[in-house]
């Protein structure tokens, strides 16, 4: 999908949702979960009643994968079923050498008909290419991620690369780095970076890292953040966000009428953001 | 696959030889693949005539993925055609948060029985935490990789967590620093780490670091890493290695008699291995 298709769609829907569709079997409604096809059921009926408040799905990939190939099935048809007005993004969190990189893109970009595919960045360069090498298609790379790991190595102090034995000290956290040296490899039409929405304190700082691109913000929800501190913070003129709630929508409900209870949150994410433009 | 069990097939076949199933089916031999179950074959051939000389097989779910659930199915498939007595990895560079790793771990140690899947440890203790938590199964973390890439993040020099606004220096690289710290959340039995073939200037460096773990090497053959070096370097009294062949091995040959020139390929790594005993 286009930059601009996707800006124009969140404007006419005054929404910059992303429903993450983490369908993991054993917490869908018991009604379903006997179905042969539950996965692909639950999931159409959470994108009928949930499609005009989001602008996006995101498919988290380890739910389909922890049920093998039939898993993988259940996410292709999921996939086919999205219509083509929504950002499709595949929350994959793959890269690896250039060579298995380029097999990844053909698998997300070409086999099924994803727009976009979450990239880790630890190796570097020749690992992320691959996935720029598509004509609207995007990676989205990690920056600073939601959860308690992120201080782990994301937020170390970095400096330089250690030539000559000397180091050339700056005092910046390693996910800067990753934001800088990343966003210099493509452009605003084919990267975007991912932000945790429990990510507060940081929001400011990288905006002024990138004052254009996309971030897609997951954590909000399940997971703590607030949608209003985010979108104060990282709004920008061309909108410049994607929100993914998961768990806290398409959970919401566990009867029969799961799907409306689904919507009914997706609703008011709707709402609030549209009081945010 | 237990510690001691891995160290004693190895010590039986004096190899410690992993044969990489990259296997794409634009690169067998073209009288298989026409055939609906041409990837399966294909493996099956290289395993029937490989398995004397090597103790490991590596997947690398990239190939499989970019032929979809096809290709996931072919994948399971070849994993439960490879003998018990060989340890079978999952080179899927995964990892996410905690809740989501959970399923990763459940996708490869339980959905299809892996021994160990590799991981990148960008995002910290709680995406890599439940992939130790399965008995006699490993998580092979990302170190130093084989790639150009590897310069780009890997080997920056890192510091400090920057607590009170003052930098504590060390000056070692990120990589150095992901060996230290996700070897101190697991042990010997259930850790290895991937150091790329190509990295010689490091190994000794990271023998200091991490004296008794398993190393997985990827990058001799194509990649153009040494085997004579590695093993000079980085071998210990309980082995400690599995160095990677992909393409060098299973791509040998590409007649019918491909499974024949595999396993020369194969035997000339065995012999030369059975040297540094």
């Amino acid at each position: 999908m286009h930059r601009n298709k996707l800006i124009e769609q969140i404007k006419i829907k005054r929404s910059y949702l992303c429903v993450g569709l983490d369908t993991d079997i054993n917490k869908i409604p018991v009604h379903l979960r006997s179905l042969p096809d539950a996965v692909v059921r639950f999931n159409k009926a959470i994108i009928d009643s949930t499609k005009d408040y989001c602008v996006s799905y995101k498919i988290n990939t380890a739910f389909y994968e922890a049920q093998g190939s039939k898993g993988w099935a259940s996410m292709e048809e999921t996939v086919s079923y999205i219509p083509d007005s929504h950002f499709k993004i595949a929350d994959a969190k793959r890269a690896d050498i250039g060579n298995t990189s380029s097999q990844y893109a053909r698998a997300f970009f070409e086999t099924i008909n994803f727009d976009a595919v979450t990239v880790a960045p630890y190796m570097g360069e020749d690992s992320i290419r691959p996935f720029l090498e598509y004509n609207d298609k995007w990676a989205i790379v990690l920056g600073l991620t939601s959860n308690q790991g992120a201080a782990d190595f994301e937020m170390l102090k970095v400096g330089g690369k250690g030539i000559a034995g000397r180091l050339e000290l700056q005092e910046e956290y390693l996910y800067e780095r990753v934001l800088k040296t990343v966003s210099s490899w493509g452009n605003q039409g084919n990267l975007m970076f991912v932000v945790g929405a429990t990510q507060d304190a940081e929001f400011e700082n990288i905006r002024n890292i990138l004052p254009e691109h996309f971030l897609l913000v997951p954590g909000v929800g399940f997971q703590g953040g607030s949608l209003g501190n985010i979108s104060k913070n990282a709004l920008t003129s061309e909108i410049g966000l994607l929100v993914n709630a998961s768990r806290a929508i398409i959970y919401a409900g566990s009867g029969e009428n799961f799907s409306e209870e689904a919507a009914e949150i997706a609703r008011q994410y709707q709402q609030e953001m549209s009081t945010y433009f």
